[in-house]
């Protein structure tokens, strides 16, 4: 489960850094697909991972921040490197004991929706690997070089 | 592991459900990131998936067969199918203890690379997650709701 978390980090802090060589207007810029701009993309990712981590936590789910607030690449970054701090040791303790264990979440509807912790892990992990797909088609649009989303070569099994 | 391979292998057909309605001529038309087209990303997710297998069972690795003999929907589901019977026994078989075995390969500069197996079954899950974000721009390119990329809710962990 680890290694999968350390691969998104890893891949999220290589579009930050590919993101300081672009205009802030196109990191911003309204486009087809996704949740609709690079920034948001990846304000949403870590404030979905933040948001489901909390909950596994038991701690109350903050109401997700207006991007508003945080739609320059340095609030993003900001953002993200404030959300870890709670992330990173939930993800590091995980067990495999956990991964059954329930979590009881109400919907818009009033219902109650059983997921299990490792049903919630991977769906945050597949979430962020999806959005980043969606910042390579974005980035060739741009005329500029993804972000390599390759998992081998990136010393993680060293 | 395995859930996350079932995950990719729902969505996987989900897409092809996808492409059903969709004309062949913008499945197979180029387009920005990726590898170019939607048919030819599937193949590719397809022919990625089952290379890295056949080389984790010890089996010769095939050369990449042209896309040209596959470039249409009914081929490259026909296609997903045949490597998915040499792909799904292993997967369905993973140990941790297969976690660490390594495999040495042969780069282009005759150089030796050596990978744990547990570095190239996560490597293969996210290569189809990443693909399948940019497949999700060109849907909406298209004017089409784009299959979900949800994990939660597929009722894998049921």
């Amino acid at each position: 489960m680890l290694k999968l978390f350390q691969y998104n980090w890893q891949v999220r802090e290589d579009w930050f850094t590919w993101c300081e060589d672009v205009p802030e207007e196109e990191l911003l810029k309204k486009r087809t697909g996704g949740v609709g701009s690079i920034l948001y993309t990846l304000f949403h990712i870590v404030d979905v991972e933040y948001s489901w981590i909390l909950s596994l936590k038991g701690e109350p789910e903050p109401e997700e921040p207006p991007f508003e607030a945080y739609a320059s690449l340095a609030r993003v970054k900001e953002f993200s490197k404030l959300c870890h701090k709670e992330v990173k040791p939930f993800v590091i303790s995980w067990t495999s004991e956990i991964e059954s264990q329930t979590l009881s979440e109400t919907n818009s509807s009033g219902e109650t929706i059983n997921f299990k912790y490792g049903e919630i892990m991977r769906h945050v992990i597949a979430h962020e690997i999806h959005h980043i797909g969606q910042l390579s088609v974005w980035s060739r649009e741009l005329g500029k070089e993804p972000v390599t989303a390759n998992l081998i070569g990136r010393g993680l099994f060293d």
